[in-house]
């Protein structure tokens, strides 16, 4: 079941490692079929080079095994939380990519320094609270979802497709799964050139407003012109 | 029409890829046939595997498009205004290459450090002042180009075949689409190594504009000895 | 003799540069074999094309080449000295890799900042005192080896897989030499994402131990649930 | 003639591309035949592509082209002179690599902070003086090569195969050209490593002079015991 699915999942899981994101096993993609309310992801700790369409894992709202040998990806509540939460969204990535992780290490939000953000991220990067001893204790991949909702409450994930997890790195997302590991390797990009622009001026301002609006629009929503009709 | 143009730039569109100069679609490269005032330019957001000549998109001088299904890079309009107001470029590359793009990012120059800049930028690579609200919101990159002419009014873009735009990245440019693109790499190189030398020594002092002449005119112009005849 | 450790402790010796951990020669792994009492490793100065298992050096507990016609790495009584003070460890990795080495330099430990540290190890990896003149000077491999082990009196090397030997550079280990290099190539990533961090915001927390705990027990030991089973 | 030579030298001309040392066109290695008073060096500004045995260019003492249609490199004259003034040495390898030349750009000696820094160099790795406006005037390359050896007064070549020519970039040499280029890529990683260093602790101390001596004379002269006989 959920074959074309599968194979995008499988796909962009590689792409991860393609695209320098991911090394060993640290990151997983997975995307959904909103109608059956069912979640392909990658099997826990398996490399990618052994990934093949039929080892995803297919997984239910509640996190049960539908379809798939192995065991999920040990971040999968997460991504189902942020699913059950996020209506709009069809696909996720997590990657402890090196500058996104810096940033969600040192605990600050990625602030938006020039166009390539904003041609992406619409605003500064977020970053949610750290959790309690209990949230982790007890369900602490569902409480990293809920933590990213939380910090989502008066943002809308459709303009700004990722979070930083304090202290440990991003989640991205998109329309679908490939979308989101376009936005996993903007993310990664914009987060070392905001790093290296602080390095070159530590009071850099952030983009104007009324740029970031251009850039952002220009690229999303009825008004946007790039790319092919 | 324009074969030969279209074959070059496509090349030089896969080529930043090779030179790591851009990350999934975010750099355009052109050249321009002087005798026709016609420009071949990379269709927006088609990656560059999927690139061919038959995919480079022909616009005349005001934008329209002559030759090609696509629609051309969302930078055209730069790119046309830089054609027709320097006359001397035969060709023009925009990137937002990392570190390139920090300084974009910082609003700073890059100084002139060391030689390897002196070979290729016959001074320090000058940043544009930030467009106004109104040069945003209307014709947006028709003003990027102007920014950039009017930060020329005393530069020769043939001395000085590059600029950052404030907040956003570089554009570099050449004789020929070829290169320009070896302009980009340049920049990018000389970006990367201006930040690393301040981050040694926060007060390192710029060239000698007498080692700066000499690096600029051993390969540039009447009296170059560099390379072959 | 050894032929499945020898192609093993190969294979691992390659993996080094496919993970960018090693310029040139700068790099050795080395597995054991306990019941028997030997070791297979690096030859010395051999690059990492020309490796093959039959050219993996077998020696004993006391340095004596059992099998192999080079001279075993020179960093040999180093392994030789972990294998027999670490009854654990199946596998060492020795390298120069960029980050790690970094930190090893300023002889400073590598504070745990997030879970991709957590993951793999439980608390700062800690660096070791410098040696003596008269340490140097006579049985210099050995006692480095010493200095290691030294440090780990009240630390477990099961739960913390590497060392950074201060002025020279990192040694990791694990159960075999395949998770030593795992181990080595997550090291290099904590190493570079701390530096990061700490550029980033100079007083950046440590990871709360509840947090870092979490992460750890999530990998490793009898409640673990990542991977598969 | 010297058909050996000039394959080895458009080898590692070759390796510099390899080893990530060299972009465009920025990089010339050089071997010499110390009996016949010859040179083979790149030719200039030939990519590394379009390089055969055949187009290396041969060179007497007195930089006449002995053989080659190509002009040889722009840099031949700084190598002829460090040939003449240093005869322990059998090749030379100048490149614009990415963190010596940083250190080169902010004139300050390359520190040796670590192991890896002493396995190839035995003391910091020293800078020129700045040419004056004269001697950048007139015989440039001739004026590079004499601050260069004008530096040597009192350092061997041998024990310190590398220096920083100032606002510049390196140059690095050995007994044959294939040393020159592994000392060019040992340079290139230690200043790298210096970089990151000083990043962790601005303050971070050299290597104990005893612990210098022992690794540079571990893999150097009559006591050496790294590597294969």
């Amino acid at each position: 079941m959920l074959e074309t699915l599968k194979e995008r999942v499988c796909r962009a899981n590689r792409e991860l490692v393609a695209h320098g994101l991911v090394a060993l096993t640290w990151g997983n993609a997975s995307g959904i079929d909103r109608q059956r309310e069912l979640a392909a992801i990658k099997p826990s700790g398996v490399s990618y080079d052994e990934l093949s369409p039929e080892r995803i894992v297919v997984v239910d709202f509640a996190g049960r095994v539908v379809e798939g040998e192995g065991r999920p990806s040990s971040d999968t509540p997460t991504h189902l939380y942020l699913y059950r939460h996020m209506p709009s969204i069809g696909g996720i990535v997590h990657t402890h990519s090196r500058h996104a992780t810096m940033f969600a290490q040192a605990r600050q939000e990625i602030p938006c320094l020039g166009t390539t953000h904003a041609d992406h991220f619409h605003g500064p990067v977020p970053v949610t609270r750290p959790l309690s001893p209990s949230e982790v204790e007890e369900d602490y991949e569902v409480n990293t979802g809920r933590a990213i909702v939380e910090r989502f409450a008066e943002l809308d994930p459709t303009s700004m497709p990722a979070a930083l997890v304090a202290g440990h790195g991003p989640f991205a997302w998109g329309n679908d799964v490939s979308e989101a590991v376009h936005n996993a390797v903007a993310l990664e990009a914009v987060a070392e050139m905001a790093l290296g622009t602080r390095l070159i001026d530590a009071k850099a301002v952030v983009l104007e407003p009324y740029l970031l609006n251009k850039h952002f629009l220009r690229k999303h929503g009825p008004g946007a012109y790039y790319g092919q009709d």
